[in-house]
């Protein structure tokens, strides 16, 4: 008997997206963009700040997610479930809960992130999907969390 | 009697926080830096897509938020209070809630944000601070809802 991937996937199962090191430089291209806050585009109105240093946008944080799950997602996915079929279809996400930015986010901070799988049920409103809920974390190089969410996304159950 | 700032915010205060056109090249240049999936780069390989037409990242559609949130808040904030005195001292946002991506923001596609204030009380953890939660919502140009989240920043009660 054949099994879905959906069927095969197990809460608790961890995978490591990868970490990305916050440059003071990408800190400010970042923040001139979409977060022009003083402690995130300059060092000394930074030390000025209750932040103390310059540190990153929290949005730059997801953004990094983003970048990491989607370079690395789907590899981390297939060596912790020993997957080599084709992979399901995947729907958009309808959202995350329960952002936490936890601690600043330093220049020269290496963010390492992760998912760890909560829940795999079938979706009551569209037949055939399955919807996959996450816990992302992200933890800098002194293993402290920085940041935590839960997202879910939409998963063919086929 | 003087009133503080805080003691003032009335639940229901609505601000505006001005409007966003996602143009193609904007969308893909994000995308290429943070979420480089197909319906994002490339108007082709979205038509092959789920979403039909190139569309923008749900992260780019945060980050806009944060800009327009930076540019404009004080400013609506103001207004709506009838407030000219110094601004209270703001901390930073311990995070989000509830971030629900409800519709395709395709290129093209213009983004009004507002913030609509849910409740002011005083932190438990943080004498002298309280948590000014608030809802953000974006819309599009066919006043359809694309974006909501619970929104949570601490400022001085003083």
């Amino acid at each position: 008997m054949t099994q879905t991937f959906f069927s095969r996937l197990q809460p608790g199962m961890r995978l490591e997206l990868g970490s990305y090191t916050f440059e003071a430089e990408a800190i400010k291209t970042f923040a001139r963009q979409f977060d022009p806050q003083p402690f995130h585009l300059d060092e000394t109105a930074a030390e000025q700040s209750h932040f103390g240093r310059l540190c990153a946008s929290g949005w730059h944080c997801c953004a990094v997610f983003m970048k990491l799950y989607v370079r690395n997602g789907e590899t981390a996915l297939r060596e912790a479930m020993g997957w080599t079929g084709a992979m399901p279809d995947r729907g958009p996400s309808p959202g995350f809960r329960d952002l936490k930015w936890l601690r600043p986010t330093y220049a020269g901070d290496t963010l390492a992130y992760r998912s760890t799988l909560l829940a795999a049920r079938a979706s009551q409103s569209r037949p055939g999907w399955g919807l996959m809920q996450s816990e992302i974390e992200a933890t800098n190089q002194n293993d402290e969390s920085v940041m935590r969410f839960v997202s879910t996304v939409f998963i063919s159950t086929r």
